[in-house]
C-alpha cells in the first residue's frame, strides 16, 4: 500500500508499520492538542502524560521492579561507554568481557577513567560467548561489563555470566527481544535505534542502590544521581524519539509482550540458520552455540558472489543486507520490528540464489 | 484544516506548518526508498544525500566560510557547556558574560574545569545586555563567552562583544532570526529545539583553525577533532533530528533567507513591544535597548491576572503563553515558525484583555 521494502539495516532499522501510522496520524495534531509532539514544550502536562506512560508501559514490557530507575538519556551507547566507568568506579577498576567490537569500544574508553581487566576476549574471530566456567572475576571489581549482542558478528549472550559483581549489560541490540530478569543486572542500557524506535535517545535501566555519587568534576549531564533527580530533564530531553519509544512499547504489550516477540524471533530466525545449515553454500559466521536471533551472519563463496546477492536481494525488495564494513559478508538484522513475511522472502530468494549459483 | 493552536512555547516550540506537511508526506517512503527517513541506516547512501545536503543548506542559510566546521551533537546545549572548556582551555582560563539563566549555567559548569571569570553579570534582574564600554577582558582568557539571547529574561544582544580572543556564542534561541556575520565568531552553537527543529541536536559550528586538540581523557563524544574526523558520526547521529533541520534550512531558503525573516521578526515583535510601550497595563522586562526579537517577556498588575491572561490565551487558540517557572509573568515566544497571523491575534486579544481588565 505505501510501497515499503524490507529493510534488513542494523539499525537504525525498519520500524513497524503500525507504529509509523500512529505517527503519521497525530502528526500535525496529537490528539486534540492542536500541535504535533515534536512542537509540545517538554514541561508542558501533555507531553509529560506521553513521557509517564512511556516509563509505565516500559515496567510492564520488561516487569522492571520498582527499585530501578528509567532514565532517558542521549548521546547513544557511546556516551555511556564513558559515563559508566564515571560513575561506577569507586575502587577504579572493572571487568570487561569482549565479544565484539562494541565491547571493546566499551572498555576502551572504560580505560581513560580507571582499570580495565578484560577478562575474556573472544577476538579474533569473535565467533562465540565465553561459558561460565570460562570467567574468572577480580574480587575488587566494581562492575562487570558485557555486550548482550554482538549486531556486527551475530553473537549473543544465552547464559549470562553469573557473578556477585554489578552486572551491567549494553543491550542495544538485543533489548525487548527475548524476556529477561532485569534483577540479574546492575544496569541495563540500549541505544534504542534497533529494536525500540528511533537514533538519538538510548534507554539507562540502573538498581537504584547502585546510585551513589560519581566522580568529581565530570559533565552534568553524565551524573545519573543528577539525572535521576531531574527525572531526565537537565535539560530539554529528545521529547519525539521518547515518544516514539512510547509507541515501541505500547505496540509490543499490542503483541503479547516480549514473550510473544521471543516466539517469533526464534522462528524467524530458524528459518535462517536452518537454511544456512543444509550445506556449505552460506556459512554462518557465530558458533551455533553462539548465534543471534537478532543479527544473522554468513559468507558466499566469495566477495563478488556475496556483492549480487545483495544487488540481487535489492532489485527483490529487501536492503541493507551487506555486512558491516569492517567484517564484510551478509548480514540479516530481524529485530522485532521485522515481520515473518519478510523473513520467508529472504528465505525464499536464498534458495533460488542458491539454485542458480552453486 | 489541521485544526492547530498558535503555540508560543519557548522550546521546543512551533515548527513551519510546510515543514510537517513533508514529513507527512514522506514518513512512510521517503521519496521512493521504501522506507521512512527514520528507518534508514545513517551510513547509507539515501541517508548521506540527506545529511550532507542538510550541511550544504546550512552553509547558505548563514553563509557559514568554508574556514568553519559544521557538527551536529547530541545533548543539547547543556553538553556544549562543558565541551567548550574541555576543548577550549589551553590556559585554563576564560571570561564569561553573565545575562541570564543560561550563561549563567555554563559559567557553572565550565569552572569544573578551569577558570572562569565572570566579567559582567547583568543579574539580579536579567532585563538588559552590557554595552561594549562595560567589558574589559582577561589578556589570557582562551575565549569569550556569551549567550545571544536570553530565553526566559527577554534579552538579546545586538551588537556583540568586540574582543580579540575568540567569541562563543549561545544561539540556542535566536540562530537564523536575523543576520550575523559567522566570522564575527570563534564558536557558534545552538540546541535546535527552538528555530531549527526538534529537540535532541545541538548545531556546532567552529572555525577550524581552533579545532587544536583538548584535555586528556574526557569522553570522545565530547572531542571536537574526534567528531570533525568522524564527520559527526563517532556513533549513530540523531538521524531524524538532522532531516528536520534540513527541512528547516530549505524552508528559510524558501522564504528568502534569513534577510527576509528578519525583517518579519522585526515586524512581529514590534506589534508587541508598540503595545506594551502604550501604558503600565503591560510591563516589559526587558530595556528597550536590550529586548529580544524571540522571547517578549512581560507582567501585568499581579499574578493573579497573569493566570487569568494565560487561561484565557489558551481559551482563544494561543498556548504556552506563561512566564518561566523561574520568573514568572507572560513569555511570549515568537520563533521564525510562528506566522505574523499568529502574533496579530495575540495582539487582538491582549487589545481586548486590556479592555476588559484596566
Amino acid at each position: 500500500m505505501y510501497d515499503r521494502i524490507y529493510n534488513f539495516a542494523a539499525g537504525p532499522s525498519q520500524l513497524p508499520l503500525e507504529v509509523l501510522e500512529e505517527i503519521h496520524k497525530d502528526l500535525f495534531n496529537y490528539k486534540g492538542t492542536g500541535m504535533s509532539v515534536m512542537e509540545m514544550s517538554h514541561r508542558s502536562k501533555m507531553y509529560l502524560e506521553i513521557f509517564n506512560e512511556t516509563k509505565e508501559n516500559l515496567r510492564k514490557v520488561m516487569d522492571i521492579p520498582e527499585d530501578y530507575e528509567i532514565l532517558f538519556i542521549q548521546g547513544g551507547a557511546t556516551e555511556q561507554f564513558a559515563a559508566i566507568p564515571l560513575n561506577f568506579f569507586k575502587n577504579n577498576k572493572a571487568d570487561y568481557i569482549v565479544t565484539g567490537a562494541f565491547s571493546k569500544k566499551a572498555a576502551k574508553e572504560a580505560a581513560k577513567f580507571g582499570e580495565v581487566n578484560v577478562i575474556y576476549d573472544a577476538g579474533p574471530d569473535y565467533d562465540h560467548i565465553p561459558t561460565n566456567d570460562q570467567l574468572k572475576f577480580n574480587d575488587d571489581a566494581d562492575y562487570v561489563y558485557i555486550c548482550a549482542n554482538n549486531t556486527i558478528y551475530g553473537t549473543e549472550w544465552h547464559e549470562y555470566p553469573k557473578c556477585d559483581k554489578p552486572l551491567i549489560a549494553d543491550m542495544s541490540s538485543d533489548i525487548c527481544s527475548h524476556v529477561i530478569n532485569v534483577r540479574d543486572f546492575g544496569m541495563i542500557y540500549a541505544g534504542v535505534q534497533k529494536n525500540l524506535g528511533i537514533a538519538g535517545l538510548a534507554l539507562v535501566i540502573i538498581r537504584k542502590d547502585l546510585i551513589d555519587g560519581h566522580k568529581e568534576n565530570i559533565p552534568q549531564l553524565f551524573e545519573y544521581d543528577n539525572q535521576v533527580k531531574n527525572d531526565s530533564m537537565i535539560n530539554t530531553p529528545p521529547t519525539f524519539a521518547i515518544y516514539v519509544l512510547g509507541l515501541m512499547a505500547k505496540w509490543i504489550l499490542s503483541k503479547g509482550g516480549v514473550k510473544e516477540l521471543e516466539e517469533v524471533n526464534k522462528k524467524k530466525a530458524k528459518l535462517l540458520y536452518d537454511l544456512i545449515d543444509e550445506d556449505d553454500f552460506y556459512k554462518g559466521h557465530a558458533r551455533k552455540d553462539s548465534r543471534s536471533l537478532m543479527n544473522v551472519t554468513f559468507n558466499l563463496a566469495n566477495e563478488e558472489l556475496e556483492a549480487k546477492f545483495v544487488k540481487e536481494a535489492k532489485a527483490a525488495g529487501m536492503e541493507n543486507l551487506k555486512g558491516h564494513r569492517s567484517v564484510g559478508g551478509i548480514r540479516a538484522s530481524i529485530y522485532n520490528a521485522m515481520p515473518m513475511e519478510g523473513v520467508e522472502k529472504l528465505v525464499a530468494f536464498m534458495k533460488e540464489f542458491k539454485e542458480n549459483n552453486k
